[in-house]
């Protein structure tokens, strides 16, 4: 009879490795997954009856592949990927996405749809069990081609309207309500609002074409939110300003600029990112412009540095951790169904606003 | 003769589909890689022919793999993913090695270490064309699983003694310096140092058997700065309580709490990273101690958030965003060259230290 250690017909297998070495099959595997935690002695010998037998060790790609898992989530922008690590709404998303990731082992592949040559590449080679697509409209390249993987995805906004596509987010419509009514209630009836695109490459005041032809679904219903709940108040939704930014300094300065250079000026702004309401807080007190007794902010999101900034900003607070956490649940968890959750919103009143200046 | 649509013996290529559409080589290509830019009609009639012929589109995979590259970065860190975006100075680091990939559109694969079980196969699996690796030692398994896959590999510390690697970072010693050269020419003699970890998983004061035995030796070096510069003071080094941390709340209050139950406090604390220094700026505020006052602190990163705490936050400042690019570089650009790269740091005073209290 052959020898365990020669004459194999078939390949070597841990349960060989273990029976060579006299050790248990649990102390064999940890031996090659967890080798710290096996003393130095039984280690060298079981690695010395592995090298032996010609034994490289457990295919960690074949226990997970027999599961129909590689144990990896795709996360796609149509912004460049430093968008991930530098917006602040994006970061705390990715940290309930890496949370749920963490918990299982999981690793992120992150791709950008802004560089629009390789993204086709990005998207085909990325070997993952599904993507998480953020800011996203229907007909993008980056749908179609995440689509193209026959993969799950999950879009994280709810105006993503295709009932064969996972998606999660909040009721942009009742959040902005809320935001609306809290100003009138302060007596404010001067609105301003800084916007969130309603197409790519775009920023200036939006005319109603622009808003009735909205590719971003989310912004759209933002703005339907503040108008409802203004006309409600009976305030002239026709003579507020929207000034579409691309939610970074730069345009959301100009659009400051735009707001403020007109004759009667906003004593109110509904800004739709922290980003932006943080932005017009720095530039409206560098402009001697006090907040909130001059104006008024309420930004959208309910990021932590709306916390800690000079007034504290008065705020829409999202779930975003939670919408990140079960984002990556969908595809880590993947059952075949398709999922559409919408999550709750909070007005949270902080220091950016107050009552409407007197006339 | 066969028409062109029918009877191929050879693959079709881009070129057939062009002259079958009567347009030029350059607008077919853009059909299928900017299809934006090409007018509806001509878009249509090019896909039609191609449809007909069966052409699928051009192949990035097979273009990119022709130059021998994947375009894609692995990173990888022994913390959980999360890291990456919730560490002031992961999240920096990450935006300069976002920027490089976003100028060539490149992906990024992120794999934590934190679950031993699932590490072998994200780091076998991310289809990358090298790995840029955080917070590392020489003999982690991170490193070997990545060193396995025979791929050019950057580690973000210069304390990774391999010269088989390639490396950037700053130079820790001379870091440190700068920042208790600062400290003692304010007068200051009494010090605590909340450190980084010498080893995985330990918090802690730090025996002088901690520190020679140290697996990190970032963490040594930078004690190494502080305890070199005290000496030509003529401070005996060995009175200062060095309290280990995980560079987070938890472990920092911990270290706060032990440094001030002593006897003698400090009047100075040296930070080994800006997170612990705002950590210490927070817990010292809220117990009625003055920085800088009653109590000096320096950090060390040069995150943004040091700008923007109040008070301030003097530092020693790592060109982080540029280390990230370079490192990011080091991968996308790889000729076959081991770096070693050595970035300067410099002192940046703010407001949190100042001279020492009166005894």
């Amino acid at each position: 009879m052959a020898s365990p250690i020669e004459g194999h017909a078939r390949p070597i297998r841990l349960a060989d490795i273990a029976k060579a070495a006299g050790v248990s099959h649990g102390t064999a595997s940890n031996v090659f997954s967890r080798p710290e935690i096996v003393r130095a002695e039984v280690r060298e010998r079981v690695k010395a009856v592995a090298e032996a037998m010609g034994y490289a060790g457990p295919d960690p790609k074949g226990r997970l592949l027999r599961a129909g898992k590689v144990n990896a989530i795709g996360v796609g922008t149509t912004e460049p990927l430093s968008y991930f690590f530098e917006d602040p709404f994006a970061r705390v998303m990715m940290a309930g996405i890496s949370e749920a990731c963490d918990a299982t082992g999981a690793g992120i592949a992150l791709v950008s749809a802004a560089n629009q040559e390789k993204l086709a590449w990005n998207i085909q080679s990325a070997l993952v069990d599904g993507f998480i697509l953020f800011c996203i409209e229907g007909g993008s390249r980056l749908v179609d081609l995440t689509r193209e993987r026959r993969l799950p995805f999950v879009a994280l906004e709810l105006g993503f309207e295709d009932d064969t596509v996972s998606a999660i987010g909040v009721d942009n419509v009742a959040g902005a309500r809320l935001a609306a009514r809290h100003l009138a209630e302060l007596g404010h009836r001067r609105f301003a609002v800084l916007s969130l695109g309603f197409a790519d490459d775009r920023t200036g005041f939006a005319t109603p074409e622009v808003v009735r032809t909205a590719v971003y679904t989310g912004t759209r219903d933002r703005l339907a939110g503040y108008f409802e709940e203004f006309s409600r108040f009976g305030v002239d939704t026709a003579n507020i300003p929207v000034y579409e930014t691309e939610n970074e300094e730069k345009s959301t300065r100009a659009g400051l600029e735009a707001i403020f250079a007109g004759g009667e000026r906003p004593t109110a702004i509904l800004a739709m990112s922290d980003r932006m309401a943080l932005i017009a807080i720095e530039w409206l007190t560098a402009r001697g412009l006090r907040v909130p007794e001059d104006v008024s902010i309420v930004g959208f999101d309910g990021v932590p540095d709306g916390a800690l900034c000079d007034p504290p900003l008065t705020t829409i607070a999202q779930p975003i951790t939670e919408i990140g956490r079960r984002a990556a649940h969908m595809i880590l968890d993947f059952d075949g169904a398709v999922r559409r959750e919408t999550m709750g919103v909070e007005l949270v009143v902080r220091a950016s606003t107050g009552p409407a200046p007197k006339a």
